[in-house]
């Protein structure tokens, strides 16, 4: 099946950035006009992008998305090296997020909107044992996908070995680590964080190699979070020390 | 329909915590059993509750769930009264989670495990424009529904008047505000966050009602963040300042 975005809001992101090459947009004739579809109809006509009515039948091979009678038809998401994105420097300090084993959709998907909020400048996946960006995660972004450089590496091990050769400190989460995550100091460094598997956690060779192994200290001996929310409470952390700059 | 709790982790939560009360728990003839099911027969039977293998179209009337071939048939959950929960004090001080029209089962779940994990004391939903406890909201909380009270208001402009007259400090949450979160100091009082809606965030009578207005300050010109990850940035700014005790 060809690349596609669905729902409005996702395709009327994907129509602002101009980021995604979208080949065609289908509108089911069996929803009602409104604001948002109006909206995305005057976008693709201003950037010269094609838009069908069409029967609801077209829409059978999409019935697993909850699609709201509107797909668009894109080119496959591109994906960044992490070499050209070591070698474009930025003004001060960067940061990135590094995924290791996260498998749902969703999550990622929250996770990429977390992260364009948060100011973070990119995130990477592994090729492998981790969701891939599906119609589902640009959904749940909220076309935040298009905000943000994914990055897919074949090895993380690779990956995080290059991050610490060019300036990069590594932060991995694990529950038994020793310090909390707010006993680090981000804003004065080049920093990754690694986010692991909602069970298993960071794999034990990347932790080997972290600069920081930092925990979420919990009040209650309830220790599950949901990874984005996860992720979330450490990312706001390090925007915290960047605006007030204090640990 | 009867109320269902469904996943294995979900039920193995219920039985432990041995707050619901369990009718019977299906497991169907079609499933291997595995270290978890196992698990599950073991509490069963040590709490008298029946199970039985049944054949797998007894499922039919649960499709829309993702069971995994397991089902337990429940009392319906006990929602706690504001009252009855301002009258147990605890230790210290105490905080609750306010809901103002959250409609994603899964945002609610994943809240629900959020707050559980950072020691919140209890999360108030009205009974109206907001999602309720349901099956799914039960599978995403990953059994953490059972660690916190869930308190059911019929308005939430009383409830927070209320605490207002009780030594609560209410805190809502607002992108248009000036302050951020961590600018309060959340670790010598009794506080109440409100949570808005996605689109329309915390209603105009709350914000008119609530002792601070804070918002997440964003890096980026993206203002989207996933209810359930704002919430954990601010939940988890309120845990660091309790164990560091610094703003």
């Amino acid at each position: 099946m060809e690349n596609i975005i669905y729902g409005k809001n996702a395709i009327t992101e994907a129509l602002i950035s101009g980021k995604r090459e979208i080949n065609k947009i289908l509108i089911s004739k069996n929803i009602h006009s409104d604001t948002k579809i109006n909206k995305i109809k005057e976008l693709a006509k201003e950037k010269g992008i094609i838009f069908q009515f069409v029967a609801k039948e077209k829409f059978l091979p999409y019935e697993e998305f909850n699609h709201q009678g509107i797909i668009a038809q894109v080119s496959p998401i591109h994906y960044m090296d992490l070499d050209d994105f070591l070698d474009t420097k930025g003004d001060g300090y960067r940061s990135l997020v590094i995924l290791d084993g996260v498998e749902d959709s969703h999550n990622l998907g929250a996770i990429i909107r977390t992260c364009v909020c948060a100011g973070v400048d990119g995130i990477i996946i592994p090729s492998r044992r981790n969701v891939q960006v599906n119609a589902t995660v640009e959904k749940t972004s909220a076309g935040a996908i298009n905000h943000i450089p994914i990055i897919k590496v074949n090895s993380l091990v690779n990956a995080v070995q290059k991050l610490k050769n060019s300036d990069w400190w590594v932060v991995a989460t694990d529950a038994s680590a020793k310090d909390n995550y707010y006993d680090v100091r981000y804003d004065d460094m080049n920093f990754a964080i690694i986010m692991g598997a909602e069970h298993a956690g960071v794999s034990k060779s990347l932790l080997k190699l972290s600069d920081f192994i930092v925990k979420i200290p919990m009040l209650k001996d309830f220790n599950s979070l949901n990874v984005s929310n996860a992720l979330s409470a450490i990312i706001f952390e390090t925007v915290r020390q960047k605006l007030t700059n204090k640990k």
